[in-house]
């Protein structure tokens, strides 16, 4: 029985990497109706990577209320319960993301990771043995600062008083007051899905590399960066860690770095947890075939996007790698040495994106089955 | 050695068949470098036919000016002469056809098939055996009135006159005089390329089916019509051959029907033409995979299109075919079940037509090069 592996990303403003998986099979059956199709939807730790992570009948979703990227305004979150509730998974982009915020809300100096932190708490209440905090895509710059007050760590002003939330409050922070955290935190496995390697500050820091993109003006950069370096100083004397240039510490406005100081976090990339969550490559070693792919597949594409992690298992098990995407640019040759055997583009007429993007299930369900129709020559000729 | 055989059409608008058999073939070389890779550039029988059976070194264009659509104009045109100088081939578009003339001087009360018999004429003169007529696109209305008089038939009218030029005249048509008929004209087989089936006349014929996208309005296609009938019965009397109602008669404004009177001519498809000179199905019994495509592929392509013919003859021989295109339809089914094998879309990305296809050669030999590269998996895995 031939065996299928589906292992998409999602096809962005198109399709999750689910209803992608639905439509290869679709595509496929219509050939080979007997066939074995392993569905595992895939995400590389940014957006979706929550829904990737669930998989089983048993998973629930939690659903609370929390603070926003904004202080002051609560938005409808949840977070995930796996493995009959001993891991909860939580996706920072449904807490704190850029996409909640509107453009001209936009402004690092006050948004805060208070929500993520509050998710945190929630998940350490339930009795979870695990978090898997998938930390892309955030509205943020405070270091992790907010997160850390969720959990009881108190950031103290020279008074004695709790700094206001924002990354531009930091340089309030005096002293930190550990005596209150969460008395769970030290002992559950924290894991942080990050694909971000950037330090905390400085010219590759969180604040220089994406701070603007959230909104702050240069005159902000400069700030932010300087009150992050301040926060690592105060962290380093009260918490003896040094955390300010560890690898990822600059991952979504320096939460890497929060996590690493007021948690034993260590941080992993998005589509190892993933694969490995969904046991990704033991099911490539048995498969005849592998299918993924994403909404553009290009160059990029070769580092540590989901075509090219999946391309990378299946070369150590010499498995086929076929790829589909909606926009497919040049220079293919490095996903090909990485292991993808051919990529095929999924449009079926010149039409403007937003017309293409409607119809992306239809186009990747025909362009995956005239795949399957093209392998099975093997077995009809 | 892995063989394919490549017998695209033209994709109208972005590269003629020949183009494409090279970016087909340019796609494959990458992956099978040592490959046999017979090109076989196709037609329908419509544009580009001329050049499609043009393929020996030997074979020559033979340059002519012959009076165009429009009587009183003269348009530079060729004929070519292949199987050395056996056989012409004679392509009505490059002579009368509608592309010739811009849209407000499309007139088929006047247009005249004059040019296309005086390149029959010269092809006659040069002493060949054969003369293959490509009769797609036309602009003339005439049933081949004027292409008569350019090989010798007298057509009178009351007065002993030649009738004037154009399907407006033929209502003046009394008798033909056959005396001075080009001498050889009887002697060399004339084959005319077309996949039209109408007859001369009626609903079903030249003037009530195509006259309108020759410029015809209501009024003119009741006289076009009624002046066909009238040709015909003329011929009936003087050329003892009743031609209104037989199969390809109305055929490029009834062109099929002059020839199938005043030549021995017999009407075959042009798919048919150009696969049997090439040996098309003698290349594709010895072939391995055959690439076939052409700029839209639906379930229109079914009737007579050249991925159709071409998948006809790969199931005699349980072939693979896979074809490929810049538009791709719905309802392909029927195509499956006519002998393609998988049909793949070319665009790599949401864009104007425009731009589509001014990228067209680039993206059909990215194409071939991704299914090479699928197909080649049978010797890697």
């Amino acid at each position: 029985m031939t065996k299928f592996v589906l292992a998409p990303d999602s096809f962005k403003e198109s399709m999750t990497a689910r209803v992608a998986c639905q439509s290869m099979a679709e595509g496929i059956r219509k050939i080979y109706p007997g066939a074995e199709i392993i569905q595992i939807p895939m995400a590389d730790g940014g957006e979706g990577t929550l829904d990737c992570l669930m998989n089983s009948q048993d998973d629930q979703k939690i659903h609370e209320q929390v603070m926003g990227p904004l202080p002051n305004t609560l938005v409808s979150s949840h977070y995930g319960l796996i493995e009959q509730g001993k891991t909860a998974i939580i996706e920072m982009a449904l807490v704190n993301g850029l996409e909640l915020l509107p453009i001209e809300k936009r402004n690092p100096l006050v948004t805060s990771t208070y929500g993520t932190g509050q998710l945190i708490k929630y998940a350490l209440d339930k009795g979870v043995e695990k978090i898997i905090i998938c930390i892309g895509g955030s509205a943020t710059n405070d270091g992790g600062a907010g997160m850390a007050q969720a959990l009881g760590y108190r950031l103290l002003d020279k008074h004695g008083n709790e700094i206001p939330f924002g990354g531009g409050n930091l340089n309030l922070l005096k002293s930190i007051d550990c005596e209150n955290s969460h008395p769970r935190l030290r002992e559950v496995e924290i894991v942080v899905a990050s694909d971000v390697t950037n330090p905390l500050t400085g010219l590759n820091g969180a604040s220089n590399v994406f701070g603007r993109q959230k909104g702050a003006t240069e005159e902000m950069v400069v700030e932010l960066d300087s009150n992050l370096h301040h926060f690592a100083k105060v962290i380093a004397r009260d918490l003896k860690i040094n955390i300010e240039y560890m690898q990822g510490s600059g991952a979504a406005g320096g939460l890497g770095a929060g996590l690493l100081a007021f948690t034993n976090a260590k941080i992993i990339s998005g589509f190892q947890i993933v694969s490995e969550q969904n046991e990704l490559e033991e099911h490539i070693s048995q498969a005849d075939y592998i299918f993924t792919g994403e909404g553009g597949i290009d160059s990029q594409t070769a580092f540590g996007k989901v075509p090219s992690g999946v391309a990378k298992i299946a070369k150590k098990y010499n498995k086929p790698v076929i790829a589909f995407a909606g926009y497919v640019g040049e220079d293919l040759e490095v996903l090909y040495q990485e292991g993808i055997t051919a990529i095929f583009g999924i449009l079926t007429k010149a039409e403007s994106l937003e017309n293409a993007l409607l119809k992306g299930k239809e186009n990747l369900r025909i362009a995956s089955g005239n795949v399957s129709r093209l392998i099975k020559i093997n077995e009809k000729y």
